[in-house]
């Protein structure tokens, strides 16, 4: 058998954490074949919570659980570690402004960063959820200036999902026969959802939907999503999110589909005329645990400025932590 | 591909079924070839709530995922269905009365028989979650005249797992090294986590354990585990109990393991000395679709009183719910 894989999820007692470490330990992430062993961290308040989700994990069974770990210290989480999940991060509270969420999670996500570029493997693979995700995934690479900065990602897989659930509706076909939807940009009410590369049942998507549609209907539907489900279920979006980080684990560990791409936040390498180095969501395509940003994409004006919306954001994000930035 | 199978859960909306339905959608119950219908049956109240899980579920994307229906009307829920879980119940109310318990919930699940018997596929297998399981699936199969016995179950397997997780702990083994772990009669206290019959890596389980450890440490444990998690977690097992269901209606479905066997609550045939017809935990094996009670293990008598004890405790609840049973 071969040796187990270590994931370390923080946050992992949360709703998100607690919908998600039953599939890691399931093999749905790895495959049926790959063991795991779990380091699940959490702050000093959550360990108790955390316990009783270290207890269900045990009652599972779960042949390819080899290990759980349960901590509040770092050093311990993210030893060794091959990939890290960075769940974690503080809620913007009543009455609190962007900018001091996005500082506050700053400081959390540097400490993260300096803790995965001291303890964890040098081959480590980090998937930031937690919001701002994009520049919170900035802040940790910066961080961690051992690791190359495409070890580094941040999450817009659940809106790729939520994008291809819609059209998929609107189709009416099958999720596994639409190819090539993107989701550009920043994880926020200026991400740009894209359909005009995408297939379906090998046809042009245009030949199936309208371009109004997709502007008046389909964009705002996926970019406030999230509020919707709230309005429905009355607590934000879990499981859905959870099964989002599974999907864009498992495709940058195993691969992407042949023909078909992804969706993944990555520091931009100036591509698409975005500025280099801010984490900026591509359509992606995944091999040997790489990924590759999607080249040679034709861009009409509407998605220029769509993309130029969503990078002047994620600039604006990262000039109000500026200061915790590394310098050199 | 395969034609979808169709399964219906009800109380989809409550944290086991929320826990339980991504899984099933994404492949874990029966396996990554087998699309599924979901239909999801929620009480009036409970609609708003599900349609969040439903919005959820649109979002992950899922492969598998054919169609989702949800609904309140029991006529709709199990038309044609393949599987049938029974999660929804009354759960005991503070001063409530364990007779009133049993009763309400008797109500429950002799209407439900009588829907599955009247709308679900002649082949419907049910698996009874809310408790009191044993009793419910004993009352929704008598309510279910054209339909045989041996398709109404009641889940032991939570139990089961939580045996393997605990003597994998004692003994430093892996859970996939433990084999012929058994639940013997009602999902409550009385239940009887047996582990004579085990094997850890082809030893006997004395060899590495003691009898007063079973009998001090680890039956008591067993049957008060559920107890331990609301103590941790503030909560009642949500994903432990979601993952029972995916293996006991996997193992169902697709089989058990070869030397191998499972925990399955099942209308007796009097096998054991239980008398015939109310729904006890047995070793069971499965293959292509169907369980067979494991024959021919010696109990000692220890053991025999434990399994009267708990027939004793069955008999009551039957006495209690016995106004309810058609006559025939």
């Amino acid at each position: 058998m071969k040796p187990a894989v270590k994931v370390t999820i923080t946050g992992a007692a949360g709703h998100i954490g607690y919908a998600l470490v039953f599939r890691v330990a399931s093999g749905a992430m790895f495959g049926q074949k790959q063991p795991v062993i779990l380091r699940l961290l959490e702050i000093p308040q959550s360990m108790s919570s955390l316990s009783g989700v270290g207890m269900e994990l045990e009652d599972c069974a779960f042949p390819l659980l080899h290990d759980i770990v349960l901590t509040d210290d770092p050093a311990i989480g993210f030893r060794d570690t091959d990939y890290a999940i960075l769940i974690g991060a503080k809620p913007r509270s009543k009455g609190m402004e962007r900018k001091d969420l996005i500082t506050e999670n700053a400081k959390i996500f540097s400490a993260q960063g300096k803790s995965i570029n001291r303890y964890a493997s040098e081959y480590v693979r980090v998937l930031v959820v937690g919001n701002p995700a994009n520049t919170n995934a900035l802040i940790a690479s910066a961080n961690a200036p051992d690791l190359e900065r495409n070890q580094f990602t941040a999450m817009t897989r659940l809106d790729h999902n939520r994008a291809l659930g819609q059209l998929a509706n609107k189709t009416n076909s099958l999720v596994a026969d639409i190819n090539r939807m993107t989701i550009w940009g920043n994880h926020s009410m200026t991400q740009y959802p894209h359909i005009d590369n995408c297939t379906v049942n090998g046809f042009s998507v245009f030949d199936l939907v309208s371009r109004d549609w997709a502007i008046d209907h389909f964009i705002p539907r996926i970019q406030r999503r999230g509020a919707e489900i709230i309005n429905a279920r009355g607590l934000s979006s879990a499981a859905s999110a959870a099964d989002a980080v599974v999907d864009h684990v498992h495709d940058w560990a195993l691969g992407t589909r042949d023909g078909d791409w992804i969706s993944m936040a990555v520091p931009s390498d100036g591509g698409y005329g975005i500025e280099e180095g801010v984490v900026f969501s591509y359509p992606v395509t995944c091999k040997d645990g790489e990924y590759e940003i999607v080249k040679g994409l034709e861009l009409d004006e509407l998605s220029i400025s769509r993309l130029k919306a969503s990078e002047k954001e994620l600039r604006e994000e990262r000039a109000i932590i500026e200061d915790l930035l590394p310098k050199g």
